[in-house]
This record gives C-alpha cells, structure tokens and sequence, in this order.
C-alpha cells in the first residue's frame, strides 16, 4: 500500500540543552515521511524555494520516498527557528518565516491520485480539505491541526474534520477544539464533528486513542500507549509528526484497520517518536531499520504489559 | 499480612467543579487505610482531636481497619480546605489549620511493632525515620513526602529516605528532589538515596515505576501503568493516597515481592486512585467490593495490553 502525506518542508534552527543547530531539513511532511518509510510507500506533496537542494531531496529518497509531488518554487523554503532551553516539552518560537510556504497550494500529481492512505498534516484547514476532494478514492484519512487554525478558522476547520477519519492531536488541542477542560469528554465533542477515532498526544506520557461508538468494532473503550522513559532528549522537534508517520505507516502496512490493528499502530507510533528525539532534525529516522523499530516496538509492549 | 501507616487524620472543606462540601473526613492515612483494606489487614497511626466522633471511626473499623493507632487529644482535628476550580489537576489551598497535627508525635502501640508492612505517609521526615526506627522488623517500606519537606529540610529527608525501600512521589516532586529536570535521570539520582524502587505518580496519565539496578529482579528498565478516563472527576482529593493504599496494600497481600508482583501492584494503585475521585472525600473507598476492583484492573489490563 502507500501514503501521501501533505504539508511543511522546512528549515529549522533549533537550540536545546543538548546543543545548537542552523537551517537543517525538517517540517512536518519530512518528519512524517521518514517514520512512515519503514512501513509502506511514501508519497509526498509539498512546497520548497531554490535553496532545497539535492543533498535535501536525498535525505527522502535514500528512504524511498517519492518526490515528484515537492513543488519547486522561486525563493526560499519555509524556515522555523525555536528552542526548547528551559522546557523540553515546549517549543518557544524565535522565528517563522514563511516564505514559499505562504503561498502554497497543494498539487496532487496524477500518478498520487490512487493512494489509498492520506494524512493532511497542519495546514490551512481549506487546503486541508481541498487535498481531500481531490483525493476520494482514499481508503482512510488522517490528520492534524494546531491551536491557530481552531482560534481563527473554526468554520473551516469544521468542514475538514468531517472528512478525516483519525485525528491526531495533542491534550491542548482536543480540550480547546471542543471547549471542554475534561479530556474523555472532550474526545467525545471531537468525535462528534466527524473522526471515527481521535488520537490524543501526552507528550512524554504516551498518547490515548478515543473511537467513536462501534468505529472500528465492537464498543467505545479508549487505549492508551505509553511513551518511552528517554535519559537524554537531544531535540524534541518533529516527534508529534514522526508519531504520526509510525502511526499512520503502520495501519498502511495492514490489510485490514481493525481495532487491533489500530492500537499496534499507536504503539507504532510511540517508537518513531522515541527515535526522533534522541537525536537533532531526522537525524536518527534516516538511518533506522526494521529490526530496530520491532525491538523498540517490544521494550514498548514490556514497559506497560503485566506478565 | 498487615500494613501500618503513619500519617495524618483531617477533615476536609472541597469546592470542585461538581460541587463543594465541609468537614468531611480525609487526610492521607484515611484514604491510605480504606485503599488498602481491601488487600489486607491495616492498623493506623495518627491523631485527632476531640470533635473525631464515633461516626468517624466507624468510617476505618466498618472496613476492618485497627484504629488502635489513632491517638485522642484535646482540641481540634487537622483541618484542610482547598479548590479545584480551575484545575482538577492541583488543588489549590484554602486553608491549612494543623490543630493538633501541630504536635503529632506518631505513637506505635505494642502490638503493631509486628507489623510486616510499613508506609510512611507525607510527615516530617524526622518522625518519618523515627517511626521506621521503631519498626525495625518490618519487610518493606514505603513512603511519601511533599515539596515542604524536599525544600526545608532536606537532611532530615535525606536520611529518612536510606531506610524507605519504595518512595511514591509525584513528576514535580521527583525532580525537586534531584533537582533534575529529566525524569529519568531524576528516578535515578532519587534511587542513589537510598529507596530501591521508585513510583512516580502523573496524576491523569498513571504511574512510573523505577528500579534500581538488580533491586526486585534483574536489570533496571521501568515500568508503566496507566490511569482510567474518566469522564468525570468529581474530587481528586486523596487520589494520590489511594494509589498508595492499593499498591502498598497489594503488595502486603502477596508472599514475595517480585518484580512483577510491583508491577501489578502500581496497576492496582492506579485502580483505587480512580475509584477515589468518583466520589467527594472517601466516600467511593468506603464501599467497594474486591470483585468490582478486580473488573476495573481488568479494564486497566485492556487500556494498555495488546491482543
């Protein structure tokens, strides 16, 4: 099977207590890409300036991601700065530049239109949907947003969540899109505006699945995965999108989404996000094999399962 | 098996957002023992004052609990109130009235010196040490302790913590005491003071338990449990020693304390800690029964285990 992710190519300069990087590839898509390599056929549409060069395009191929959907513009890709100095669990922004980014309008390549998984990673929530439109054969639709687009594109934001079957995003995000301080009741408000089932992100306490009554089988128990107990956290950018690529890479990986299928996934997703943090950028996710994943995979299971 | 705790005895002013109520019986050893008694045999070391009437006893001996422990004297009993209008997750104070708390000093009556198990609710450290100095049978040792205590008297803390074999504490508290920011590495800088396993409690998101290399089995890799959604949290007052009372209590109710044994037992602490906020104050601890316990550990079994 494959995935197209759609959403941010990026240049990052990001401080941590672990130290000091300029202008390394990273955004949302890139991150989501890589995790997501080493479990389907990744597929790609995105927007960079002249200054993304074939060293950057590599990084994705060497992975065998396809490329064709990364629009070349004039001037320069989209560039983010933060640090993370006193808190790891939070981002505080030096800088956004949106440069090419600003203008940018999903293209779908022809030959991406029989995908059968898609995940819309934070954009505007009307590229969000368009994407979607144009993509109507898609078996499941994941997606993301962020507190911006729930501020000021509630409307939007609406219309796009109609569309998306999972819906990944963090504690903040669910209790503010629903209006609701008490998470499961939350969850059910999200679920309510369309997704059959809302993934909640916790950061370094792992993530939650909440499922739409009878969505995916029988009942509408939640599921939690945890996360890892990481010594040294050298750079968490990028791990809530390589959460997502190990998720939704995972599930295109199966015959079937079941139930089941679906908590794997989230375990799936922990591990990718686990590797991103220990080290800068996609350091550590361009490098990784399965064996690796599937190890990790089961220190997750012994972290959480009684004998 | 039995289990002693030491701690304190209070009644209680809650406003939540489900409601407020006044004077109602709590304080960690209340909660700790009711928690606990339905694992095994709890005695209770405390004081009160003299408006602690029959009706509060019955509260502990209905569940069986030895109140022999819990020292009469002249005046008012420990008072507390608090809110948790703005946030379940943090109470915040109202007022602290410690009465005759002031001059608590714990008093094991003989026929608890055989007491196997031992828990140290959050009390001075020096009492802390004083009590497990008395107690020099017991098997095991668990213990809590608070802000307060981790910033004015940290060498009192320090040696209290030498003779504590399982301390129990929040995120906060853990790096606090390490001053670490990391939480592994402050579980590890904790463990090097003397306690051989160590449960950090997240609130909403469950529990961790570290191990100190070798301690309770071979290697050092921790451990996780989760807690139960709940749709609503009626009053988290007490969650934290009701964790305690079902893993402490767990734990006296099995004949070796493996690691795995502590694994279940940290499932069983998140069990009563969840029931505990159902209700306001006790009452949800007051009138369980052991099969509705062993249902919701089954639940928290599904929460996290892969088919």
């Amino acid at each position: 099977m494959s995935i197209l992710v759609v959403g941010s190519v990026a240049f990052d300069t990001i401080a941590t207590p672990s130290g000091r990087v300029t202008d390394i590839l990273g955004g949302a898509a890139t991150y989501f890409a890589l995790a997501a390599s080493y479990f389907t056929n990744v597929r790609v549409v995105a927007v960079v300036g002249d200054d993304f060069g074939s060293e950057h395009e590599a990084v994705l191929t060497r992975r065998g991601v396809d490329t064709r959907g990364i629009e070349r513009t004039k001037g320069r890709t989209f560039r983010w700065g933060g640090q993370y100095l006193d808190n790891l669990n939070e981002a505080k922004t030096d800088f956004t530049e949106l440069n090419v980014f600003e203008q940018f309008k999903p293209r779908i390549p022809k030959e991406y239109l029989d995908t059968q998984f898609l995940f819309l990673a934070n954009i505007h929530p009307t590229l969000q949907a368009d994407v979607r439109g144009e993509m109507d054969g898609v078996r499941l639709t994941g997606g993301d947003t962020m507190n911006y687009w729930i501020t000021h594109t509630p409307k939007e934001l609406a219309q796009t969540l109609k569309t998306v079957n999972v819906l990944l995003i963090n504690d903040t995000e669910t209790k503010m899109l629903a209006g609701e301080k008490n998470l499961p009741r939350a969850a059910q408000k999200v679920l309510a505006m369309g997704p059959k089932a809302l993934v909640v992100k916790h950061g370094e306490y792992g993530a939650t699945i909440f499922f739409r009554e009878g969505a995916f089988g029988v009942g509408s128990r939640p599921f939690r995965a945890p996360a890892l107990p990481i010594d040294e956290v050298k750079d968490p950018t990028g791990a809530g999108d390589s959460f997502a690529g190990g998720f939704m890479g995972f599930l295109a990986s199966q015959e079937e989404i079941s139930r089941e299928v679906l908590k794997r996934a989230l375990f799936y997703g922990g591990v990718m996000g686990s590797f991103a943090v220990e080290r800068f950028g996609t350091e550590r996710l361009q490098n990784l094999t399965r064996e690796e994943i599937d190890a990790r995979f089961q220190i997750f299971c012994e972290l959480t399962h009684l004998g």
